[in-house]
């Protein structure tokens, strides 16, 4: 399918690495999928599949699993950054021990360091010498790995400040079942990939709590406000919140069975507490670590953030679930206008 | 609750206007509910249940089943028009012969019609003369009739011209769980919950095609966008679609198993034509017509409208589903903001 078949790697096999290495695998690529487990790698190379994260695909021959970093990362010029935001900084530090020559490096994950608040691309450019980094772009958009993985239609978003080297890794995702466009707005797009799993855990406990359809389309409704709210104050262009790496992937991991941070919402939401849920998980909650991250860079841009408060007030201070939704749920200006209004002149000021 | 107990009149005892009932009984308004069939009525005044719309729920004393529309008026001031939006003119037609003092209408259906390209407060205003007409207001947002009669949450919107009776509306149906807001773009509000139907029409093709949540994203994602592109270019505050009356509607429908238009898609994405989805649902698919009047919006105010035109040309047209939804899966410029500058710069030339 694609003319130019290149030898990529895909440094981390979970659910999302894997369905990745799958689409490029389609499109003719050979992938060398990189993971720390030595039982994994001979899973996927002898077996060829991925049992743990993507149960029931069959892995073709162009991808080989590998666990030493060295040798999956020999002979690619582009790496696509699939592990946890907080095992990032790390990777990256790895990587640049081995790689000689300058690498595009593609992020797929989507969360804000707290403290630092740095996004992952700036954590990625903190950490690379220049002599090594050719670009950093980032993927993300409403894309469940279940759904990938069997070819269902998929449609993502790739953004980076090298506009050139986003097309080229639109080239090489780019097929029938996954379709890839581009955005410049590289803060917008890694803004909404890592602000929605905060929602994604208040609509779980909200599922979790029993209420409905009605009670989590408000709250996705506020939610997108919230974020756009957020993201346009540190210079975000706020359409890319209607976009796919906004409301799309909001509402899809919002309202599928697919998602961990809304399963992880929707344990609270029955009464479980956050260690338990955590370790009943078993992989990560990225939308934990974002709303301390969100919290602070609310407070930072002195922005009002609801869904994002309440929260942290559930996960880090103790507050019962139920009355952080019931209050949320009661909390709107009387005049909706007035809160959407807000937005606007808060987007109008930074123009 | 409500310190004013008033006697209110509901047209038409469907899921949703008993739903309402319930919500104005719960406030401690006496509630004259109106329905064409004898049986119906019975049920409701004597075993208090309207088990065809409402499975499971009890009503209260302060509802009265009516299937006199005189009786149902008498002495009511506030009607609700929970009718479909086919019979709304009909509907106006006979209350006008039996009222002697002007009414408040609050109408509560979704549609637009074909060929007059009339919203539902256009038709109303068309209907009944002016020493009639007190006020129109519309009340929308996302809310399944199912989960309002559990008393699970609810948010919704209230609009008019007249923003001092929108207010009057908001306190006859505001409590604990139905949280209700003002928005004074009328055309917005009704534009935003007719348009949703087609665009729930087409997600559950996409599911009954056996496509997963990443593609019903997608749909739902653009669709927001050309629904918004139509409505600005109409004269409505964009803003309006971003809220509760827009996307908030539109995710509750498309991804709701309540929701009559999503599951008239499904049956037609699993194969079935027009005629028998519509026999099978017994109940009215508005968006079916509401699809014929936004072809028609369409051209006339010269909109691009990919999803819309796609569902015209399947139900229609005789186009097969999946053909329709893999074209629209495909059609999407390279660049994301192309599209979506698109809708601002058209957005821009409307202020």
């Amino acid at each position: 399918m694609a003319k130019d078949k290149k030898k990529i790697a895909v440094i981390g096999a979970g659910s999302w690495g894997t369905a990745l290495a799958l689409v490029l695998a389609d499109n003719g690529h050979q992938v060398n999928l990189w993971m720390r487990s030595k039982e994994q790698q001979a899973e996927i190379n002898d077996r060829r599949t991925n049992h743990k994260y993507l149960p029931g695909i069959t892995l073709p021959d162009n991808i080989t699993g590998f666990h030493s970093l060295q040798k999956a990362l020999e002979g690619a010029d582009t790496s696509i950054i699939a592990v946890p935001t907080k095992a990032i900084r790390e990777t990256m530090r790895n990587i640049i021990k081995i790689i000689g020559t300058p690498m595009t490096f593609v992020h797929v994950s989507k969360g804000i360091e707290p403290d630092s608040l740095k996004r992952i691309s700036e954590m990625i450019e903190e950490e690379v010498p220049q002599e090594l980094l050719k670009a950093v772009v980032v993927l993300s958009g409403p894309s469940h790995a279940e759904e990938v993985s069997l070819r269902h239609p998929t449609t993502v978003t790739v953004s980076s400040k090298d506009m050139a080297a986003a097309e080229k890794v639109q080239d090489l995702f780019m097929n029938q079942h996954f379709r890839v466009y581009t955005n410049p707005d590289l803060l917008g797009v890694e803004i909404g990939g890592a602000l929605k799993n905060i929602i994604a855990l208040a609509a779980g406990i909200s599922d979790g709590l029993g209420y409905g359809d009605n009670a989590k389309a408000a709250l996705i409704t506020r939610g997108l406000a919230e974020i756009s709210r957020l993201g346009t104050k540190m210079g975000a262009n706020p359409l890319t919140f209607s976009g796919l790496a906004g409301i799309g992937d909001l509402i899809v991991t919002c309202t599928s069975v697919h998602s961990r941070n809304w399963k992880a919402g929707n344990m609270l939401g029955k009464g479980k507490n956050l260690d338990e849920v955590l370790e009943s998980m078993g992989m990560v909650v990225e939308g934990v670590r974002t709303t301390k991250a969100a919290h602070q860079l609310a407070e930072k841009y002195e922005t009002n953030m609801p869904i994002t408060e309440a929260l942290y007030n559930v996960l880090f201070n103790g507050v019962n679930p139920k009355e952080a939704v019931d209050q949320l749920m009661q909390r709107l200006k009387k005049n909706e206008m007035e809160d959407l209004v807000d937005i606007l002149s808060e987007q109008m000021e930074q123009k």
